[in-house]
C-alpha cells in the first residue's frame, strides 16, 4: 500500500469526522432531537427547556466538549456506576501508555528507521508514492547495532505497562471495595442460586430447600423462591402486551378507523370490541398457563435468600450436600439483571447448549474468513483487474485506485464485523448465563478473541484457514513467521484505525444508527406514546475494540511507529466522546462493579507476550542472535508478573472477602431500614411471568399494564 | 529376547520367591524374631508366649496364610485404617481387571496373534529358542479381518475398567464419608493454619489473631497457637536426645567401661560425669534457645482453633482479608503428622524451595537414564562382547547369556529403583509441605510419574532424552511411535514384572532388609533397650508400583496377552502378602482417610488414553485406518467419564461438604466429653521442639525424656 493510498483514507476518514462532529453540534441543540442525542436528560427531565427558536441552535458549537471535560471520576462514579469509570480508565490507561510509547517511537525508533538503508532510499520529494516500509524496523541494516535501541524501547515500554496494569489493577480493586462499602444492601448480596435440588417422594422443591436450610442454616436462612419453567407463559404474555398496546393505540384514534371491513362483502366489525375478547382469551390462557407453571415443579432451582451477607457467602462457597452434583450453589444476579429466559433450563439443556456454542465460535470463525480474503483482495489492484477486466478504465483514474486501495478494504472488513457482535451476544445467551450482564461480559471476551484472531491474525497470515491453524501448532516456529508477517501489515493497519477508530467513534457521537431510525418512524407518523428508552452502552462491542487497538499499538510501536499518532487521535476521540455520551445518551442497566477489568488486563498481558514473540523473530531476521535471546526472559517475567496479579487481586473480582462482608453485615445491624428491607427481600426474586396480570381492568383506563415487560 | 532367556528369569525369580516363603514360614515362629516378623503383634503384646522350643517350630507352615485370607475389611479398617483399605483395594481392583482382560487376551486374543503369518511360523518344537514376537499383535497379518477381534476387546476393557473406577471411587467415598461420622473428634477437624498474618506496628502475631478472629468470628473461634521458627531448638534437642541416650547406656555398662583415657599419658576421666556435665550445657542452650524462639515473631503463622468443625470450615474456604495475600488458610494436619521443620519457613523460602525441587526432579529423570542405557546394553549379548572381548568365553555359555539377558538387566534396573524413593521423599519434604502425609502423597505421585517415564517410556524409546522430548513435542506421531516401539519391549517387561512384582513381594513378606539389621545389631551385640519401633507402610514405594504394573497390564493386554497370568500372579502374591503385613507388621503412623484413592484413578485414566494412542498407531500400521478411526471416540469419551468424576467423587477427597460437617457438629453438641476435647484442643497444636525438657532431673532414674523424639 502507497503512503498515497493512506493519505486518501485519512482523507476520507477525516472528513467523515468533521461532518459528523457538526451535525451533532448542530443536531443536538434542537429539541426534535433530543430523544436521539440527549435520551438520559430526556428521561432525568432535566433537557425539556429551551423548544423556543433561535438562530443560534443552527450554529455548531462545542459547549459540550467543555462539559464532557470538565466531568470528575466521582460525579461519573454516581452517575453512571463503576463500569462505567473502568471503562473511560481503559481509554486512559491506553492513552498513557501510547503517549509514552509514541515519544520513543516518533522522536527515537522513526529516525532511526528512516536512517536505514536496507529497502529503497527515501526520496521525500517523492514521498507521497513511495511505500510506507522505509519507516519500519524493515529499513533498518540487518545486524546494524542501531537494533539495540529497538531492543531497550522493547524493555522500556514493558516495565512501563507492568507498572501500569499493577497500579490500575489495584486502583480498580479498591475502588470496587470502596463501591461495596458505599452502597445500599442490595437483594442479591443476600442470595444464592440453587440448582439440582433433590426432591424425595411425596415431597416437593420448596419443602425439600425450606428443610435442607433450615435444618443446617437455622441462624440465617431467610426464604427463597422456586423457579418455574415459564417460557410458554413469557410468549403469551408478550402476545398480550401486543395487544395490549394496539387496542390503547386504536382507543386514542378517531372513531372512523375503529370499524373495518370483513370478507368481501361483509359488514363492518367493531374492531375495538374484537381485540378486546382477544385480549380477554389471551389473558385467561395466561392465567391457566401461570397456575400450571406453578404446579409443575420441573426445574429444581431456587433463589435462596439469606438474613446476613456474610450467611449467603459461606452457602455459596461450601460444598452443601453429600452428593456433589445436589445443591449446586451460583452467586445469584440483581433481580433486574436477571436473564430469566435460560435460568429454568436443565443441566442437560444447558452442557448442550455451550457445546453448540463453542462449535457455532469455531463455525463463524472459518467462515468469517471469506470476507476477510476478499478484503485482502480488494488491496491488491491489480489481481482485481484481472478478475474483472471491464473494471481497467475505472480502476486507472489514480483517486478510484486509492480509495479501493486505502479506504475500501477496512470499509467492508467494518460492515462484516458490525454483525459479529450481535451474534456473539445471541451465542452468550444461549450458554445458560443467568443474568445479562454475565451475558455481556461472556459476549466481550468472544468478540475481543474474535477481533485478534480474525483481524490480526487472519490480516498477518492472509492465507486458508488450515494454513493459519498449522503455525500454531509448531510453536517454535510462530516467532519468525510473525516477524516476516506483521511489519508488512502496518499500512493496513493505519488505515483499520482510521476507519475503524475515527469514524466509529465520531458516527458514535452522532449516534447515525438512531438517528436514521428517528427520521424513518417521525416520516411513517406512527407516533407511539412510549416512554423514551434510555439504552445502556455495548460493552461488548466497544470494549473489545480499545482492547484491539490496544493489542495493535503494543506490537506495532517498535516495528512502525507511524501507526502511534492516529492511535492517539482515535483515544483522544474515544476519551471525550464517551464522557459526553455518558453524561447525555447511557444510563446504566446493570453493576457488575467493575468485573470488566480483567477482561482488560489479560488482553494487554497477551498484547505484550505477542509483542515479544514478534521481536523474537524480528530480531533473529536482523541477525542480531544476542538481542533476540535476550528478550526471552521478557515474557516469562511478564507472565510471572501476571501470575502475581491473579493471586493478588483476581480474588476481589470473583467473590468479596469475608472481612468486608461481616464489617458490612455489622454495619446493617443497626440500620432501622434493614428489616423493611428483609421483607422486601422476600419477594425480590419472584418471576415476572408469574405476577397477576389485569388488562381487562385496564383497558378503560389509559394506565398501562401492571405488569412490566422488561423480563419478557 | 528368547523365549528360554524369559523362561531363565522366570525359574531364577520363582526359586527366590520360594525360598523367601519358606524362609518366613520358619523365621516368623522363632521368639528371636518376632521383633522382625510381628513388631506390631509384640507393640501389641499378643506375641509374647510360646518361647517353648519344639520341633514344629522348624517346619514351614502356611497358617499365616489362611489367617490373612480371613481378614475381613472392617476388622482391616478398624485395625490398620482407611488408607490401608484404599490400598488393598487397589490390588483388588488392579485383580478384577486382569482377570477379566486375562480371560480374554489369553482364551481369544493369544489364539489369533499364534495363526497369523506376519513373523516366523512358530515351530512349537523349537519354542524354547524362538522369540515371543510371535505371540504378540505383530504376528498378525497386516490388514487382517481377525484385528477386528483386538478392536473389540480394547473396547470391552475399556468400558469394563471404567465401570469398576466408577464403582470403586464410589464406594471409597461413601467409605470416607462413614469413616468421618464414625471417627471421635479429632484436632485437626477443628483446626486451620493461617499463614502470612499481617502485624499492625507496636502488636505481636498473637494479638493480631485474637483481634482478628475474635472481631470477625467470634461465635466459633476458640483459641489458636503461634508458630515459631525451630529449627535451631530442634537441632539441639536432638543432640541432647543423642548424648542422654548414651550416658543411660554407660549407666547400664560395668563400671570399668565409665572411664577413658585422656591425652597420650593422661589421667582416667570418669565419662558419666564428663557426659553429664556436656548435657547440663546442652539444656542451658536449649532452654536459651527456647525463650529467644518464643520471643521472635518471625514466621507470621498460628494454628487457629475453632469451636465446630463447620466454622474451621468456613473460615478455610473463604478468602478472609482485603488484601488476598494476607491471611491465607490452609487445612490443618492432625498434631503428630505435623512436619515441623519446614512449617515456620517463609513464603519466599517455600516458593525457591518448590522451584529448586522441580529442577532436582527434571535433574533426577535425565541422570536416570544413565543406567537405563546401560541396562539396555546388558540386553545385547554381542554389544557386551564387542566392548568386553575377555568375557567371550563367559559369555558363551548358554546359562550365563540367558542369566545375562533375561535376569540381570530387570535386577540392575531394580537396585537403582530402590534409591528413587527415598529421593523423592526428600525432595517432597523440602517442597514446604505442612504434614507427613502429605509428603508421602506428593512423593507418592512423584515416584509414580518417575517409573512411567523412566521405565515405560525410556524402554520404549530407547533413545537420548532429546529424543524422547522430541517424540513428546511433536503429538500428531506418538500413536505411530509408541505403535512401533512398545510391542517390542512386551518380553523386557515381562521379566520385569518377575523381578520386580514377584521377587519384591516376597521380599517384603521376608523382610530382607530388615532381617539383616537385626542380624547384624544381634552379632555386634549392641542390645538397646529401646521399645520396638513399628513401621508404617511406605505407600510411597509401594503404590506406585501396583499403578505402575496396572499401566504394563492395561496397555500389553491386547498387544501381549502373555503378560497377564504373570501379572495375575504377582497380584494375587502381593494381595495375601500385604493382608498378612497389615496384620503383623505395619501400623498406621497418619490417616488420610483414603486421599490416596484419587492418585490411583487418574493413574487409570492415563492408562487408558494411553493404551487407546497405542491402538490408534497399531491398527494404523496394520493397515486397518477404519479400526484406527473409531478408537478416537474412546480416549475423548475417557476423559470426559474422568472429568464426570472429577465433579462427582473429587470434592469430597478435599474436603467434607456442609452437611457432613454440620451433621456431625450436631451430634456434637449433646456429647458430654465435647468441652473435655476443647480444652485439649487449645494445647494440641503446641511445638515440641519448645515443651519444657527436663534431662538432668531424669538422669538418675532410668526414665526416659518428657520430650518425645518424634517431632525433632
Amino acid at each position: 500500500m502507497l503512503v498515497s493510498a493512506i493519505l486518501t483514507s485519512v482523507g476520507i476518514n477525516s472528513a467523515l469526522c468533521v461532518i459528523f462532529l457538526v451535525l451533532y453540534s448542530i443536531l443536538k441543540k434542537q429539541p426534535s432531537y433530543y430523544e436521539v442525542f440527549a435520551p438520559r436528560l430526556l428521561a432525568e427531565g432535566s433537557s425539556k427547556q429551551g423548544s423556543r427558536f433561535n438562530l443560534e441552535r443552527l450554529l455548531p458549537s462545542a459547549g459540550w466538549l467543555s462539559k464532557a471535560w470538565k466531568l470528575s471520576e466521582e460525579e461519573m462514579l454516581s452517575s453512571s456506576g463503576l463500569d462505567a469509570v473502568v471503562y473511560m480508565r481503559m481509554i486512559t490507561f491506553c492513552l498513557k501508555v501510547f503517549s509514552f510509547a509514541g515519544i520513543i517511537g516518533i522522536l527515537i525508533l522513526l529516525p532511526v528507521n528512516c536512517s536505514g538503508t536496507e529497502l529503497d532510499q527515501i526520496d521525500f520529494a517523492d514521498l507521497y508514492t513511495s511505500s510506507l516500509d522505509a519507516f519500519t524496523i524493515s529499513n533498518v541494516n540487518s545486524g546494524s547495532k542501531l537494533l539495540w535501541i529497538h531492543f531497550s524501547a522493547v524493555y522500556a515500554v514493558t516495565i512501563f505497562i507492568c507498572y501500569l496494569l499493577y497500579y490500575e489493577y489495584n486502583y480498580i480493586s479498591s475502588k470496587r471495595i470502596a463501591y461495596f462499602y458505599s452502597a445500599k444492601p442490595q437483594p442479591h448480596q443476600f442470595t444464592i442460586l440453587v440448582r439440582n435440588i433433590p426432591v424425595s417422594v411425596g415431597s416437593n422443591v420448596s419443602d425439600s430447600v425450606e428443610s435442607f436450610f433450615t435444618e443446617y442454616h437455622p441462624t440465617t436462612y431467610l426464604s427463597h423462591t422456586v423457579l418455574r419453567r415459564t417460557s410458554k407463559v413469557q410468549s403469551l404474555i408478550k402476545d398480550a402486551n401486543k395487544l395490549y398496546k394496539r387496542l390503547l393505540h386504536l382507543q386514542s384514534e378517531p372513531s372512523e378507523q375503529k370499524y373495518k371491513r370483513v370478507g368481501l362483502c361483509g359488514h363492518k366489525v367493531d374492531l375495538l370490541d374484537h381485540y378486546g375478547k382477544r385480549l380477554d382469551d389471551l389473558e385467561q390462557n395466561v392465567r391457566l398457563k401461570q397456575s400450571e407453571a406453578l404446579l409443575a415443579e420441573d426445574t429444581h432451582a431456587a433463589f435462596v435468600s439469606f438474613k446476613s451477607r456474610y450467611g449467603a457467602s459461606t452457602v455459596f462457597h461450601l460444598q452443601q450436600s453429600i452428593n456433589p452434583t445436589h445443591w449446586l450453589t451460583e452467586e445469584a444476579p440483581a433481580p433486574d439483571d436477571v436473564y430469566w429466559p435460560f435460568l429454568s433450563s436443565s443441566f442437560m439443556r444447558r452442557w448442550i447448549s455451550k457445546l453448540v456454542v463453542v462449535v457455532a465460535c469455531i463455525l463463524l470463525t472459518v467462515l468469517f474468513l471469506i470476507p476477510v480474503v476478499v478484503v485482502q483482495g480488494l488491496t491488491n489492484l491489480s489481481q482485481l483487474e484481472v478478475w474483472f477486466p471491464f473494471l481497467k478504465s475505472i480502476l486507472d483514474i489514480s483517486f478510484v485506485s486509492q480509495v479501493i486501495t486505502g479506504y475500501l478494504p477496512s470499509l467492508i472488513l467494518q460492515l462484516f464485523l458490525k454483525a459479529v457482535a450481535p451474534i456473539m451476544v445471541f451465542l452468550s445467551s444461549i450458554q445458560g448465563y443467568i443474568s445479562h450482564s454475565m451475558i455481556e461480559k461472556s459476549a466481550c471476551k468472544k468478540v475481543l478473541w474474535f477481533t485478534i484472531w480474525n483481524i490480526f491474525f487472519a490480516t498477518a497470515f492472509s492465507g486458508s484457514i488450515f494454513y493459519q491453524v498449522s503455525i500454531f501448532l509448531d510453536p517454535k516456529k510462530i516467532p519468525a513467521k510473525l516477524a516476516v508477517a506483521v511489519p508488512a501489515q502496518a499500512s493496513f493497519f493505519i488505515t483499520y484505525v482510521v476507519t475503524s477508530g475515527w469514524t466509529s467513534t465520531t458516527s458514535e457521537l452522532a449516534r447515525i444508527f438512531p438517528l436514521i431510525c428517528h427520521l424513518t418512524t417521525k416520516c411513517c407518523a406512527k407516533s407511539t406514546d412510549e416512554g423514551i428508552e434510555v439504552p445502556s452502552i455495548p460493552y461488548h462491542k466497544d470494549i473489545p475494540r480499545i482492547l484491539f487497538f490496544g493489542l495493535l499499538g503494543i506490537t506495532y510501536f517498535f516495528l512502525a511507529p507511524v501507526i502511534l499518532p492516529f492511535l492517539l487521535v482515535y483515544l483522544c476521540l474515544a476519551y471525550i466522546i464517551f464522557r459526553n455520551q455518558f453524561i447525555n445518551v447511557y444510563a446504566p442497566k446493570y453493576e457488575t462493579a467493575g468485573k470488566f477489568w480483567p477482561i482488560a488486563h489479560n488482553s494487554m498481558i497477551f498484547s505484550l507476550v505477542l509483542m515479544h514473540a514478534i521481536a523474537v523473530g524480528i530480531f533473529t531476521l536482523k541477525k542480531l542472535p544476542l538481542a533476540s535471546t535476550l528478550i526471552i526472559p521478557l515474557p516469562v517475567l511478564t507472565l510471572l508478573f501476571n501470575e502475581y496479579c491473579r493471586k493478588r487481586f483476581l480474588p476481589f473480582f470473583i467473590a468479596y472477602p469475608a472481612e468486608v462482608l461481616i464489617k458490612k453485615d455489622m454495619e446493617d445491624q443497626n440500620d432501622a431500614t434493614m428489616s423493611e428491607f428483609l421483607d422486601r427481600l422476600v419477594t425480590a426474586y419472584r418471576d415476572p411471568a408469574l405476577m397477576p396480570i389485569q388488562y381487562s381492568a385496564d383497558i378503560d383506563s389509559l394506565n398501562r399494564p401492571l405488569i412490566s415487560s422488561a423480563g419478557v
